[in-house]
């Protein structure tokens, strides 16, 4: 290409991390930040798609997501780190691509029904919920990002940000790269009762939480649902604890395990303990990062308004493009 | 009320203005604007809900419509006169009305079916179509409008705005006053072909047209079909050119021209003389006005530049307002 690749990546404030939200999404970032030119920026606008009823507690989401960011590594001095609704341009570009984008593209967006049935409790059927991929559109092309994070499942937004974008080049002339995937691996990352980790569950492990906290969480989790009694042997391959072990617990202490556990050698207590303690003990630095940050009041929103302006001046050179493209 | 009313209103732009527009809207403008808080605005985002696909001229469109805004007697000291893409708030707030709006109420907005219908040669299935009703609302409410003027068949439109004002409140807290509908009256007024007057069918007097080009379109214009013969009785009620003798020619001189005309005691050519002299009498000081306006060469800009200042500066306090609201 010549040209370094720029990556553009967002995340819904949903609040403090789990390590769910780390290992899928944030550890990926901070590993490609010293590869590319990225753009990673807290996606406020799409938080209301979904949670437009109820947004007292975005601005506590936002800071808790930001120190959790920093804290465990994203470095605002190699990446621009934003926030989305501080740079006006992201709604002035989703409304011009709203002229150009047929609803039929959004109807047909499968995670659109999808999400329609998963939340039927609540009322999405609004404009905003349908355009979302407008919105997400605007979002990656208006720094003309050329590589976008995502995972399989979301392939097929992908596929209308790269549709929108063939669009304005068509009518308006060639001014946006049409984004490529950067498929990303997603460990598979169950919460402590097996279901998917989610804040809503009640089932997560917190980025933020304590090491008393973790070690807790770790001794309460489902291990091999058939390994009733101490002495019965388990199978790590069912055993929803053991997701982590494969993360957090090094290699040779994996192959004392597997077999152990296997023969009744080992109790799950005693494994889930080994888990702990190999989480902590990693997770610390970042931890005692985290809480250091957290003492600093101002620290997020100068990270914030920085990171926005930078944001800007790429999106002010980029809008001026698009008005004269559009000869408004 | 106690204080003042709010009036907002915007209009497409769509070139040099015709008398139908002059008598149907501005005219409007300009006798509302000594007793109101009025902010007029280039709706040149809305042009592309719609000319989405035919942009080039909307630079020039701009150019002309506001030279015979002001030409023609709209005040820019008087009131607020902007352009609305030039206040980035109208994208800002139109994104979060989205989040809010049922694709429900957009959908069984009457005019959409029809100008779906209307246009049929167009390609306008389009997310930004279907949205306008957001976009008109962002455009009033963000200056806590109190009256929109509006013609019956705008009133649909208004009131969806209504809703969404009062559904923000619902959610948010009171915000927005519902704007009302500050009913005026349209004038019949058609084309020299018998017509709605269109920029499209060719059959428009423009307000910038010479005292020459107007004699002349005038006398081209259909009077009574019925009356083939100059001893032909004819009758104004069925004139299409005795429409504008209404608009133009002083009531002495009707009282002598109808029942000439009843009488065939006239001939057509002598009637629309009589028009085309009052026409250009009455719009000689303006288009003089005008043409001197035009050539200033930064005049409109400098305008627009300076009211779209003035305008963000209500809209910023009103956002700052709908963000605390949010809680973003
Ligand atoms: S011993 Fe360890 S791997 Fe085996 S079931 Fe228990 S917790 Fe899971
Ligand atoms: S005489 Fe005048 S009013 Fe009568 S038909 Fe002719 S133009 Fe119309």
């Amino acid at each position: 290409m010549g040209t370094q690749q720029r990556i553009v990546s967002g995340m819904r404030p949903t609040g403090k991390l789990h390590i769910g939200h780390y290992h899928g999404v944030l550890e990926n970032w901070i590993k490609i930040q010293d590869s590319f030119d990225c753009f990673f920026f807290v996606a406020d606008w799409h938080s209301l798609t979904t949670e437009y009823d109820n947004t007292a507690g975005i601005r506590t989401s936002i800071h808790e997501m930001v120190l959790d960011w920093v804290g465990f590594g994203l470095d605002p001095a190699k990446s621009v780190v934003f926030r989305q609704s501080m740079v006006p341009h992201h709604s002035e570009l989703n409304l011009i691509l709203s002229m150009i984008t047929p609803v039929s593209w959004l109807e047909r967006n499968p995670t659109y029904k999808e999400m329609l049935d998963n939340l039927a409790a609540k009322d999405l059927s609004t404009f905003g919920f349908l355009g979302y991929p407008v919105l997400m559109a605007a979002d990656i092309i208006l720094y003309k990002a050329t590589r976008v994070p995502v995972g399989h499942d979301q392939l097929p937004h992908l596929e209308i940000t790269r549709e929108i974008a063939r669009r304005f080049n068509y009518l308006y002339g060639n001014v946006f790269p049409e984004p490529e995937a950067f498929l990303t691996e997603t460990p598979k990352l169950l919460g402590l009762d097996g279901r998917k980790m989610s804040k809503s569950y009640g089932n997560s492990i917190y980025l933020s939480d304590t090491a008393e906290e973790t070690t807790k969480k770790v001794l309460s989790m489902m291990t091999d649902p058939a390994r009733i009694r101490r002495s019965d042997p388990g199978d790590p391959d069912v055993c929803v604890a053991f997701n982590l072990h494969r993360i957090y617990v090094p290699q040779e202490k994996l192959d004392e395990i597997i077999p152990a556990c296997r023969n009744a050698a080992i109790g799950c207590v005693e494994c889930k303990k080994i888990l702990a303690e190999c989480m902590n003990e990693r997770l610390a630095p970042c931890r005692s990062k985290r809480a250091e940050l957290a003492t600093r009041p101002d620290f997020v929103n100068d990270l914030l308004q920085d990171g926005s302006r930078r944001a800007s001046e790429i999106s002010d050179a980029v809008m001026a493009e698009v008005r004269e493209a559009l000869k408004i």
